[in-house]
């Protein structure tokens, strides 16, 4: 793909000072800029580096006025920051005009597929699936039996989405991210093996949910296993079944959350967090990389540490432990100090 | 799939009380009912919650005595809590009836495929590849050359087992899973790079091993890793080159384990533990989620933290962790005592 | 695969004492021997297996001189350990030989296959995708558009790379590995959900490089995500979204390193290792299994510890926190005598 400086500055209703026939195939960073690439000048403290700015077109703000000459094309818009946004944009929705039905796929007769479908080679879509409007499934993806999809849904190479789940609108789900895997349920028998515990519930993805690459969400042995509206999940996350994640919280990569546990709306956990079954976390709380949970957390709660605290007295306490050795050296000092008092006292 | 209080109380030889054409379709529990489902009630401490139950059906024991109208039919059995597993195993049999060679799968002309198979679209089975009977494949599994697989082994979408690997009856294997990628081994040279080390080994899986979504486990240097009989491993668990893991030994999510470190029977490990290589950890060794171990691990301890201790050493400790600040403060005002009692006794 | 005694001691330049038509199938450590096999001698200290030895051909050093009968056929090799490592490598060779387009892969008519491909059923070569030779693709992966592959790569069943990205010269990628994922970028917007950023760069692989099963390396905001020359990548890691890591750098399994972190070359990093996002990590530095870092890291550090330490400092303050419980007694302890010398002191 290439821009002229012209498209662009159409696009962006912007003006143009310098060469409008100039072209452009990619971005980079006004402080790190690459030949034959657009840059971008928002923040006034970044101005100097635009002078050695080896981008052929800069977009800048309409009040930028340079204090040298520059070699780049200037495209000057209302506010450079969101024009970059609305680029970016434009570029993404060309990576993703792929549309209509690879011969390769698999489709069951019993699939009723909605309008304006992409569904890649090797593509698995099982009895009874039922897909919305404008929903992407890209190459050697699996949509098991009975799984319903709702509209402008995306699903990247090899996502595995198990029977009976449901997937709602605008949800993104990359590859790799297993949906519906059996939870984790066995019973102890007497010789020490274990029964596995049927598990027949499904996962329910409300809409505008996005899941990384490679993230597990366990089928609920019975019911649903949860994903509210609006949450974003990072990479290599886990979430045991039954769990339920509360609208527009946001997971860092690797972190689990063990069966049964209710998360509610609008928390941040960092990555590799750890939260066990059965628990209730509240909304708004935000949890620290590598915290390790072992309770119930109250609304806004801020924890750190593995187990977890909160922040300001993990914080408090840890700079004690990084002065043990100290502590541990005037305890004995002080030992010492008081058995000399009590030989003077003696003595005296 | 949907079942009448008739052919529901048929199958457990239960007794009607109420309407024996009432027809449910899933499942939900007492405390949580959805009308037109079946519930149960097995606990006593539920009881209250049936006399609102919204549930169509509601399992109950024998010895049940309602002390209010209850608006569901009961079906009265014996143990209503195992009644209740085994109409799970029904329905859960009843969605794994896939069986036949799917036309888009791949079957080398040298496999030897066992009786009553079911092989999904776009699966890969390699040359030389023995299947025992009843073994299920699903869509988009990669099964590689002289792979063996026993009888009743089901492998779910997009699971992938290199080449030489062997897997016993009855294992359950999730999507995503890789089973016998080479193990991380590598020599260092002199100018810094590495030269990988052949991985000619292979993976192990003996019966009824389940291995959960996107779990990878590597091949051998030499030799093999092995998962002995009745092992269940949670989804995105790393098991490396040469490990062996002792008979029905249960690993929680995000668990890794280093290589060559063999664990013994009947361990139950919490998520997101570490564990390096080279080490021997005794039966039934419990370890806390999180923990970080760092030697080899005595017969039936319990073990937590990072670096792990024993469970109730790390637990006194961090007790007085969370008081550092507090017992730091106490020790400065030691030190300023004990300078006013060397004042007193020098003004004496 | 079976090989005569004569065929590897042609192969090894080496000297056969016993049977030269023996014929063994794969390899045996010589403290854990299997019939059958080929075992080696390399450490001195092992030297008393020998004479229980199982396996059918024993590599040995030329200088070895058996002090019993040994039954085993030798085989005498200037260095026995280098020697097993060309058998090693002759093996896996071996396993390698994978070659041609298999008819049920989809490779786009834009696309260009360098010589000697393999393409494994199942795969999909995306539109302008260009690979070198000898590249070897097993079944079901996925090569998105624009994908720039090198000379004698190989790419696992089932590994993933998004559109755009670039993979050097044999680089090997593991099955379920996700190369070029969107990064994990939302804008927070007022009502408390979030707006997608568009993830429009790639990922860069560098020659050499290795990536374990279902790692995630994601591309991107703009510009790449580096992982440079040489970089060695365990199984289940998160890279994120413009992280760079250094030349021969090596990663255990689900270490995470969030967005735009750069680490140095020859860095080594133990498992389950974190590390926030914008941070500078020097050459050579070491950080220990389930260390979470906090903060830019100097060359050649060693860190250990959540959050990380100086590995002498962590351990030294580790040792008293073991301790905690005693010390806080003697603090008590202390204040007990600090007021028996004041109330005798009084008394005086």
């Amino acid at each position: 793909m290439e821009f002229s400086a012209q498209q662009i500055a159409d696009f962006l209703h912007g003006e143009i000072i310098g060469d409008r026939d100039v072209k452009v195939n990619n971005l980079s960073k006004i402080d790190d800029s690459i030949p034959g690439t657009l840059s971008f000048l928002s923040n006034p403290k970044y101005s100097h580096f635009i002078y050695d700015c080896k981008a052929a077109i800069i977009l800048v703000n309409n009040d930028f006025v340079p204090e040298k000459p520059i070699s780049a094309t200037l495209i000057k818009v209302e506010n450079a920051y969101q024009s970059l946004a609305s680029l970016l944009q434009l570029v993404d929705s060309f990576k993703k005009n792929k549309s209509g039905i690879e011969p390769l796929s698999y489709v069951s007769a019993s699939a009723e597929i909605g309008a304006e479908p992409y569904i890649g080679a090797f593509s698995y879509i099982g009895d009874n699936v039922k897909t919305g409007k404008s929903v992407k499934i890209y190459p050697q993806s699996y949509i098991g039996d009975n799984v319903k999809i709702g509209d402008d849904v995306t699903i990247y190479a090899g996502a595995k989405i198990y029977a009976n789940c449901v997937i709602g609108d605008r949800c993104v789900i990359h590859s790799g991210a297993v949906i519906g895997a059996d939870g984790f349920g066995f019973a102890p028998t007497e010789d020490g093996s274990y029964n596995k515990i049927p598990q027949i519930g499904n996962v329910v993805l409300e809409s505008d949910v996005e899941i990384g690459a490679n993230t597990t969400v366990d089928r609920a042995t019975m019911g649903s296993t949860i994903i509210h509206k609006g949450v974003k999940l990072d990479n290599l996350i886990q979430i045991a079944h039954n769990v339920e994640v509360g609208s527009n919280t946001v997971i860092a990569a690797q972190t689990g959350i063990a069966g049964s546990t209710k998360i509610g709306p609008n928390c941040m956990f960092g990555g590799q967090v750890g939260i066990p079954g059965h628990l209730h976390i509240e909304k708004g709380v935000k949890i620290s990389a590598q915290a390790g949970i072992t309770g119930n957390v109250k609304e806004n709660s801020i924890l750190l540490g593995s187990p977890a605290m909160p922040h300001m007295q993990f914080s408090k306490s840890y700079v004690y432990f990084k002065k043990l050795p100290e502590l541990a050296n005037t305890i004995n000092n002080l030992q010492k100090e008081i058995e000399q008092l009590r030989n003077q006292i003696k003595a005296d």
